[in-house]
């Protein structure tokens, strides 16, 4: 049992925790639910009682075991800190402490071992979180040398507001509607016109896979679609990859569902599900020891939501709480 | 001056083409439309002018000089034979004829010196042609090793029919429906589980930048917009890049618009327009030698019926038509 508080609660990816809360049957002891001050005294039922919502200000509950974060990366860098200081073990689900050296980005199935009983956890990237689980196993068996990944987000990686923006021709980003068309832009541009979506899936990715070796590129792109990223992926390996082998071991990995040729899994398919779905195994023999393949998850759930979740359930686990 | 037919007029294509054949000042003596029995007897108006649909038998219009084909592979492989037989030069927009070394395969801004007074060309695959021209651009420059693309394809390549799926959560292809959701896989697989559309794109690209030793890989998309097609390339170069010279290039190069950072080209930028919309040109720092650019193109428009009235248009020229 523990008290467990959720920031930004009646945000798209903080109602979604709640959801996994209660899936995932974490014991909560005492529920906190904060949001932004405007916000603030309306209620949100979990588990069949009212909660209401706090305004998040410095009076922070001492009594608070576990935070999960979701509220933009400025609620995090001024907040998360204050948390620790009253001893609140913190699971971060913006991109604020995901570079920090000191600071665990973990993806359970992948690198849960890197937890370590931290007081502060990075929840990775929503597209970089998929394309772990897959490129995980391929490491192991093969060694990894390049990825290159070409992602097709839904809008609710932009929240409520992002899936309204799939209802009218309004300006989604810069001056681009989302409405009937792709937009292959997302989060700013960096010096060298990279968009910063795209420099968060290849640092993320070279920290979640523990090496800075592994060369990465991406091109993010939005589409109109409401839930559930895809993302192609092109991999390189050391050693040669036998699909058949590859087939099977995905095929049996906690977290993924594999489909196997001739069928494949597309963004419907993907929503509601806790799993990361995996299709179009198949050899690139535009290069040597290259294969493409495909992977859909829900970005609310397993891209954000869920894997908090399942880092705090970790963690309850490391530090004996019954759950 | 010239007679010209349409063969497929009442399609999605055919319509276009009759278009494009008003806006390249096309000069026609006869103009003669064709389609399936069905659409016999149909009116379409041209010019305004109006014209009566023929149904396409052997009973075939001997004073043609030209005939488009857009009416599928089947139609094209039992029909263009016969209009060449009477002399009738023939454009055809399926992928029947191809990969056939005798016939070329033309993007007139690129290779329209292979055209060499051949009496059956063909008009290549709508995401292969709007890559050609940035990618002749820096082959010519740099030289080129490997290319992959990833294509974000607008339903209308599925014709009339496939605009309908974007109403409705029937399935589009498999089970799969397109609305509010994407597709991983266009047109038939093959043994290797390689989509025939990603087939279509390694095989046109080499022919058409005329070097079997360029490594080629692809995965084709289909998502939920109209039309004008997408496509992020790749493009390992033989030399070392320089971006400013490359923007300089394509930004003057007949037939792309070219979109300077920070801004880029989406789909609804590109509707209705002739030309190739390029930009997101950006150095890909996880290889050696590699750049990443971004096309949108009308998939209907350049894709298909402009680029097969621009090949008649350099036809009629060769031929010394009035045009």
């Amino acid at each position: 049992m523990a008290n467990i508080a959720i920031v930004g609660a009646t945000g798209l990816v903080g109602k979604t925790m709640l959801e996994a809360l209660e899936n995932y049957d974490i014991k909560i002891d005492n529920l906190i639910l904060y949001a932004s001050e405007k916000s603030a005294g309306k209620k949100i039922s979990f588990k069949g009682k009212s909660h209401t919502v706090r305004a998040l200000n410095t009076d922070i509950d001492e009594t608070l075991d576990y935070a999960l974060f979701s509220a933009g990366s400025y609620v995090s860098k001024t907040y998360a800190p204050k948390f620790r200081e009253k001893g609140i073990k913190v699971i971060d689900n913006s991109s604020a402490f995901r570079q920090d050296k000191t600071i665990p980005l973990i993806v359970p199935e992948v690198n849960g071992e890197a937890l370590k009983h931290s007081s502060l956890i990075a929840n990775p990237n929503c597209s970089t979180i998929q394309a772990m689980l897959p490129l995980h196993v391929i490491k192991k068996l093969y060694g990894i040398t390049h990825i290159q990944y070409v992602t097709l987000q839904a809008v609710s990686g932009a929240g409520y507001q992002g899936l309204e923006g799939l209802k009218h021709y309004d300006a989604f980003t810069d001056e681009h509607a989302i409405k009937d068309n792709v937009i292959p832009k997302i989060d700013v541009f960096d010096d060298e016109y990279n968009a910063y979506e795209e420099v968060k899936m290849i640092q993320e990715s070279k920290k979640i896979l523990n090496d800075q070796s592994i060369n990465v590129s991406a091109t993010c792109i939005r589409v109109p679609v409401s839930h559930a990223h895809g993302v192609n992926i092109t991999v390189q390996t050391k050693q040669k990859p036998d699909l058949n082998i590859l087939n099977e071991t995905l095929k049996s990995f906690q977290g993924i569902t594999f489909y196997e040729h001739p069928t494949y899994p597309t963004p419907q398919d993907a929503r509601g599900q806790d799993d990361v779905l995996v299709g179009r195994l198949r050899y690139d023999k535009s290069k040597e020891n290259s294969i493409h393949l495909w992977t859909v998850a829900d970005n609310i759930k397993k891209g954000a939501a869920t894997n908090a979740v399942q880092i705090l359930k970790q963690l309850m686990e490391e530090n004996h709480e019954t759950i």
